[in-house]
């Protein structure tokens, strides 16, 4: 199992205002905030990568029961998950769940995600989370072909 | 002013346990952690880039008194921060000071990073910390030559 980093999730309250800090701070201002129906945020995604594309995917809740609501109310936003990409996300599921880690959002496509980064893709990207530890939210991440 | 994403610090209560839980969830298990007494944190670095040298730095408090022990008493752990590097400390401080950015730690010598990453250099490597919006910590760092 290959795991390769792809984002680090942060939740902010205001997507607009952190892609302009992020650009005030001399860095892009990232792809166009696009909705996810199905997670229920705004996402928009800043390449911070120099060789490899690593995005700091910045989120905004898109409806007061989005799963990021808690996250924001409780410590006022920050840095949220990791997000390793897979060849094979039904693989690397049943590997973590033999080794006992606990999925908390089982696999769903995220059309969303190729969208977003402008993918052309026929296969949707595929995505699953994990905390694996106390404090530690892991999204797993198979692109689409 | 260009930044490049050089590490995500991570927050855990013991620093072995997380080292060894990733190399069980397929990345390797970092460098041998080393304690940074200036800023009394213990230290280990996970490379998770690809083709970029970028890492996650897992953190445990060397001490008490640990400017992170806070963060894991109230959090219970979890991502800290941001790491971004710069070719010039000094100006990169000056410009977000300027831009009314909060300088959270000023800039210091960071002999530990280099002896961590086995870096050889005859400068050491500097460090400093700004509070960008709530709840978003971002180190800077400039690599010695």
């Amino acid at each position: 199992m290959a795991f390769k980093l792809d984002h680090i999730g942060l939740v902010v309250e205001n997507i607009d205002k952190m892609k302009e800090l992020f650009g005030t701070i001399g860095l892009d201002t990232g792809t166009e905030a696009i909705v996810n129906p199905l997670q229920k945020v705004s996402a928009s995604f800043v390449n911070v990568g120099e060789k490899d594309d690593i995005y700091i995917e910045i989120l905004e809740p898109a409806s007061n029961d989005s799963p990021i609501s808690k996250f924001l109310q409780n410590r006022g936003g920050g840095l949220h998950h990791l997000c390793f990409e897979v060849d094979n996300i039904e693989d690397a599921i049943k590997e973590l769940n033999s080794k006992g880690f606990r999925m908390v959002v089982p696999p769903e496509d995220c059309r969303a995600y190729d969208e977003n980064l402008k993918r052309r893709c026929q296969e949707p990207t595929k995505i699953a989370f994990f905390i694996v530890t106390k404090g530690v939210l892991i999204e797993l991440i198979e692109k689409g072909g």
